[in-house]
C-alpha cells in the first residue's frame, strides 16, 4: 500500500513551523550585533516558512491512530531532518555568508546532525547571528527537533509512538529505559537543565555569554561547532577547558540515566552496565594517552598531558569533536585509539553519535558466544547484559545494524576517495561524518576542514551525517525497493 | 577434563615428520645448485625432526575414536602450524640465510599460511634452495599440511574428522560440499594436476623450469612468493602473465567444484552461488580498475590497462599477492577497491585467504533480512543462499566470525601502530597479513617489504598469518580461559 501523504504532510509542516519559530532566535541576536543582512536572512526563511509550515498542519485532517504506520514513521524521520536541513541552510545562502547550496547545506546538516564537521575556512569571519544559528542547531539536533515535536504533539492530540520508534537512538534494554509516553518531557527538562548549568558555570570561569552559550550548544549536543579557529584552545583556561570536558561527558550518558539520578536512584544508575562500560573506556583511554604524550613527550608536564587526554577522549567517544590540541600529531597508537573511539560512540538513548556503547558490548559477548560455541556446538547459551536476557531479535538487529555500518562505512569510503587525496583522509572522512564527530585526520585533521570537497560530495556527506544521527536504517529504507513496493 | 595428551604428541609427530620428509626435495635443488651450506643446513634439520617425529608418532599408543574431541583438534591445528612455522625457519637461521628467528618465523609462517609477505630486502641475493623452500611452503601449505596428513592417516588407522572440522576454511553449505571421508584424496589430485599443467604452460612460455616451480607454488597455494624484487612484473610476457592469472583465479574457487567440474557436473556447478559471486567480483573490478587506468593516464592502451588490472584484481582477490605493477600509484578509489577485495578473498574450500565470498553473501543478507524487519517486525524470514534455507546456527556462527575477524584487526592496528609510520600501513599490513594477501600499501606497499618491523611484531604477525589461515577461532580459542578450565 502506498504511503499516506496527508499526515506525513501534518507532521512535517509543524516540524518546519518550529524550527522556523526557533530561528527567530539568531535573528534576534543578529539585530543585537547590528548585522541587517543576516537579520532580514533569517526573517525572510522564517516567515514563510511558518505561515506554509503551519498552513500545512491545519490545513490537513486530524492524524488517527492507524494513519501512521511504521512506514510513514520512517519516512518522516528521513525526510524531516533532509528538509530542516534544506530549510536551516536557506539563511546562510541568502544573506550570502554561504553562498552555494552543497556548502550550506553540509554545514548546517553537520548542525543538526551534531557533527561539527565545517566547510568554513575562516571561522571568525562569520557574522555572530550566523554562528550563533549553526551552534543553535546543535542544540535542537541533540535530542532530536522531532522528539521536541512528539512532546509538543500530544498537547495538539497526535500520537508520536510510531515517528519516536524510528528516531530515538540505540537499543536500550536496562531497566531504566525510554518510556515513550511521560518522559521525553522530562528528558527535555534534564537537557535544558544541563545547559543552563554548563552556560552559568563557563560565564563563572570569565567567558562571556555568547561564546557560553555558543560552546554549551556544542557541548550538550555533542555537536562540536565553535566560534573560534581554534575551538576550546582558544580559552587557555584549565577551569573552563575542564568544565566542557565533564559536560561532554555527562551528554555521552543516556539522558533516563539522569533523570533517574536527579529523581535519587543513584544506586541504580551506577549498575546500569552500558554506563559502566563507558567509564571504563573513558577512563583507560585517558590513561593511556596521557601515559603516551608524557613517553614520546608530546607535552611537558603531567597535568597539561591529563587535561589534553581527557579533553579528548571525552570530546571524540562523545562524538563531539572539540579540540585543545592537534591530535593529528599525536603517536600514531593515540590517533588509531582515536578513530576506534569514534566508532564506538556515546550511551543509547544519549545525544552522541557513533554505534553506541551497548552495542559494543553485545558485539563482544556474541563473539564469546560464538567461541564457546566452537567447543560445544550443541549448547544453548542466551546473552545476558546487566543480568538480564536479551532477545535473540534484538541480537541479530543489532549484528544487522552493525554490517550495515560498516558496509555504508566501506562504500562510502570508495565513494569519497575520488576526491580524498590519500587513505587516511577518506576513511576519516566518513567515520568522523557517519559516527556524528566533526574532524578526522590527515586533511581533515582538527586544523582543518572539509573545503575541499565538491559540492556534490559535500551533499552526499550531508545525508551520511543524517543517516548516521538517524541510526542508519531510516535513511537507507527509503532508498529499498521493499520499502516502495511491498503490500502492506 | 585436561587435554589428551598422547594422541596430540602422535599427530604433531607425523605432521612433523612429513614436513621434514619435504625438506629433503629443496635439498636437493640446494645440491643440484652446488649451495653446500644450504644443503647442509637441510639435512641438519630434516634428519633429526624425521626421526623425533617418527618416534612420537610410533611410541604413542593407537588412537581410539574418543581421544580426539573437539579440543584436542583444535589444539592440534593450531599447535601444528606454529610448530612446523618453526621447523621450517630452522634451515634460514642454520644457514645464515635469514639469520635472526623472528625474521626467518616471519617468513616461514608467510609461506606456510600462503601469505607470501617477505622480510627479504633482496629477494635475488637468495640461495635457490632456500628460495625454493619458500616457495614449497605455499604449496604444502595452501591445501593444507594437515588435511595431507589427514589423506595419510587413514591409511594408518588414525580418524582425522574432528581435526578437519577444525582445519577446512569456510562454510561451505552449497549442494556440492567437502564431504569429509573421501574427498581429501580427490582435492589433492585436482590440487596436483592444475600445478603440473601450470608449470607446463610457463615452461611452454618460456619460463625456465625453477621459475615455474617456485611461481606454480605461489599461485596454486595463493602465496604470491617470487624470486625476482619485481614479483612477476619481472616476465614481460603477457602471455606468462595470463596464464599465472587464470591459474590464481582457479586456486580461489572451491576446490570441489573443480573435481565436480571435472567429474561432469559443469552446470551445477556454475550454479554454485559463491562462485557466481566470485566471478561477478572479479569481472566488476577488473572493468573498474581497467577503465580508471585509462582515464587517469596510468597506462597508455587499453590492452596493458587490461592485463594489469586483470592480473591485479586476480592476485588480490585470491589473496596470492603477485604484482605486475606496482598499485600503489594507482587512483585512490583503485587502492581502496584492491583493500575491500582482501577482505573478501577468496571461496570457501579454495586455497584463499580472507573472510571468503560465501560469508560475504550471508553477511548482505543478513542486512538484508534486517531491513525488511524494520518494516515487518514480527514476520518470520529465512536466509536462502542457492535456494537452500541457511541455519540460523550457521548464520550467528558467520556473525560471530566477521565480528572477531574485524575486532582483531582492530587490536592488531593499534599493536602495529607503535612501529608503522603511518595509518595506511598500520591498516594494511594487518589486512595483508590476516588476509594472507602479501603486499599491503604505503610502507609495505607491492615494491616494498616487512623488514622494518621489529622481531617481536615479526613474531606477531606471523601468528596473525596463522590465525587467519585456520580462520582464526582455532588460534584465538586456545587463548581463551573457557578452553582450558571448562570440564567437558
Amino acid at each position: 500500500m502506498a504511503l499516506h501523504i496527508k499526515p506525513i504532510i501534518k507532521v512535517l509542516g509543524l516540524v518546519s513551523a518550529i524550527v522556523a519559530l526557533m530561528m527567530l532566535i539568531p535573528a534576534g541576536v543578529s539585530v543585537y550585533y547590528r548585522e541587517t543582512s543576516e537579520a532580514l536572512a533569517f526573517t525572510y526563511v522564517a516567515v514563510p516558512v511558518m505561515i506554509l509550515g503551519f498552513a500545512a498542519f491545519k490545513m490537513t485532517p486530524a492524524i488517527k491512530d492507524h494513519d501512521i504506520r511504521m512506514k510513514e514513521g520512517f519516512f518522516i524521520v528521513g525526510a524531516a531532518w533532509i528538509v530542516l536541513s534544506v530549510v536551516g541552510a536557506l539563511p546562510f545562502m541568502i544573506s550570502g555568508d554561504i553562498p552555494r547550496l552543497g556548502d550550506a547545506f553540509f554545514e548546517v546538516a553537520s548542525g543538526f546532525s551534531t557533527t561539527g564537521s565545517t566547510i568554513l575556512t575562516d571561522i571568525e569571519a562569520l557574522a555572530k547571528g550566523m554562528a550563533f544559528w549553526r551552534s543553535f542547531t546543535h542544540w535542537l539536533g541533540g535530542m532530536g527537533i522531532l522528539v521536541l515535536t512528539i512532546a509538543i504533539m500530544p498537547m495538539l492530540g497526535i500520537g508520536g509512538q510510531r515517528i519516536m520508534r524510528a528516531e530515538t537512538t540505540g537499543p536500550t534494554m536496562d531497566k531504566i529505559s525510554f518510556t515513550i509516553n511521560d518522559s521525553a518531557k522530562n528528558l527535555y527538562i534534564v537537557y535544558f537543565a544541563l545547559t543552563v548549568i554548563e552556560v552559568v558555570l563557563l560565564c563563572l570561569g570569565g567567558m562571556n555569554l555568547y561564546d557560553s552559550l555558543v560552546h554549551s550548544f556544542g557541548t550538550m549536543g555533542t555537536g562540536g561547532f565553535s566560534n573560534y579557529a581554534d575551538s576550546v584552545g582558544h580559552f587557555e583556561s584549565g577551569y573552563l577547558q575542564m568544565v566542557i570536558a565533564v559536560f561532554m561527558m555527562l551528554a555521552g550518558i543516556n539522558f533516563s540515566l539522569h533523570y533517574s539520578a536527579v529523581k535519587g536512584n543513584i544506586r541504580q544508575v551506577l549498575k546500569d552496565s552500558e554506563l559502566r562500560a563507558y567509564l571504563a573506556i573513558l577512563a583507560g583511554s585517558t590513561a593511556f594517552i596521557m601515559a603516551m604524550l608524557l613517553i614520546y613527550k608530546c607535552v611537558g608536564d603531567p597535568w597539561t598531558a591529563f587535561k589534553q587526554s581527557f579533553f579528548q577522549v571525552n570530546s571524540i567517544t562523545t562524538t563531539t569533536g572539540y579540540g585543545t590540541a592537534d591530535f593529528d600529531l599525536w603517536p600514531l597508537p593515540c590517533r588509531i585509539l582515536l578513530v576506534a573511539l569514534m566508532l564506538v560512540g556515546g550511551c543509547a538513548g544519549s545525544t552522541g553519535g557513533g554505534v553506541k556503547v551497548i552495542r559494543v558490548i553485545i558485539l563482544f559477548k556474541i563473539i564469546g558466544r560464538e567461541i564457546k560455541k566452537k567447543l560445544h556446538p550443541n549448547a544453548v547459551m542466551p546473552i545476558k547484559v546487566g543480568g538480564k536476557v536479551v532477545a535473540e531479535n534484538t541480537i541479530s538487529a543489532v549484528s544487522g545494524f552493525l554490517f550495515l555500518y560498516f558496509m555504508i562505512i566501506a562504500a562510502s569510503v570508495f565513494i569519497v576517495s575520488f576526491e580524498a587525496p590519500d587513505f587516511t583522509t577518506a576513511f576519516t572522512t566518513v567515520v568522523a561524518v557517519i559516527s556524528n564527530i566533526g574532524p578526522g585526520l590527515a586533511a581533515v585533521g582538527p586544523t582543518l576542514n572539509y573545503a575541499f570537497y565538491s559540492q556534490g560530495i559535500k551533499i552526499f556527506l550531508g545525508l551520511l551525517m543524517i543517516a548516521g544521527r538517524v541510526e542508519i536504517f531510516t535513511v537507507f529504507l527509503l532508498f529499498t525497493p521493499s520499502y516502495w513496493n511491498k503490500n502492506k
